[in-house]
């Protein structure tokens, strides 16, 4: 492929960075500097100009960056315009969360459908998401490549090897399991524990002083 | 400070080391090989190699690693014998998610309580851990230093600012907002969204071929 790879990490903040210009391109705003974007997206400057290097020079020295130049490239970028339809496997309190969860507001992902298999829970419509029974998953994911598993980690190995099966290319993977897909599919894990671990390890290793 | 200051990314991995250590021990093996290891927490070896190199040279050659001794590296460098105490504000879904997930099966880490300003909630007990209005945080929250934010993006800044009167010292954040606080305070911040993005953003731009 002849793209220049970017880091994982950068990738990671290019929405926070197009939400934040977008906000500022509603308010009317023609150009913001690195330190207002660094200030507002949390992101020290030395980061957001190596980030924006990958795709070239964007700012210019004094001026800081067009608004709506820089917004336009990153629409682009994260493909604003171009939809991508997403499957919810398993609707428990964060699946839940995730269909209340407003993607379409700022994103270009809209979650098509979510899956379950509590039967009070089948044939509802949550933030505006039909469920149906996780044994149609079969008939009805026809066309999705993408799935948020937020099952029970008990569960996951038999419903990623139906996902597979599926012809699916993404999961986003919830459960504490680290399950187990070809090659040819990516999967990212966030798991709660393990975010919540990595804070307390690090406040205990290396405090923040206010002398810093 | 002397110790070698690790990358973030080293130190979130480290738990998942840990977990899966832990299981092995349970199961009574004695040995795990890199590759072992490598496979069951989907990190490849190399990375495995560098992480575990912060710490000194750990494994032996066509040995691999004593599972009992770098259990018991990790539980101290982790701190598995000390418990944090943290607090979660915002009882929603994604709240109750966390109050439902047992960190402390593997974990050295316990929700003591959670806020919230309904009413209905205020004064139950969900997952073993009670439930206080928001209006009594300064009371109850004392000796706390670590809270997990999942409370609406419009509530963030005023419930952050009460956090740092209250003298925290690390913040879980998972609310879109971009929080501002003094340096001397640990802020994760984890979106929901983003992650999703992230996800869509590099199965477009580089997808995974059953060639590669």
């Amino acid at each position: 492929m002849a793209m220049n790879k970017i880091p994982q990490a950068t990738a990671k903040r290019l929405p926070l960075y197009y939400r934040f210009l977008n906000n500022l391109n509603h308010q009317g705003k023609k150009r913001v500097s690195s330190k207002e974007l660094s200030e507002a997206v949390k992101v020290d400057s030395a980061t957001i100009r190596r980030d924006f290097s990958y795709f070239g020079a964007l700012g210019k020295k004094g001026y800081g960056y067009n608004v709506e130049y820089l917004l336009g490239f990153f629409r682009k970028t994260l493909d604003q315009d171009e939809l991508t339809d997403v499957a919810l496997i398993g609707v428990g309190n964060l699946g839940t969360a995730f269909l209340h969860y407003n993607f379409l507001k700022n994103n270009n992902i809209q979650i098509k459908m979510a899956f379950d298999a509590a039967k009070e829970k089948v044939g509802t419509d949550i933030g505006g998401v039909p469920v149906y029974h996780i044994e149609d998953l079969e008939d009805k994911m026809t066309g999705i490549k993408v799935a948020i598993l937020t099952i029970p980690a008990s569960e996951a190995d038999g419903i990623t090897n139906r996902l597979v099966e599926q012809g699916i290319t993404g999961i986003l993977n919830f459960t504490p399991a680290r399950i187990t897909v070809p090659d040819h599919i990516r999967v990212h894990h966030i798991d709660l524990a393990v975010e919540l671990q990595a804070l307390v390890y690090f406040l205990k290793h290396y405090p923040l002083s206010k002398e810093d």
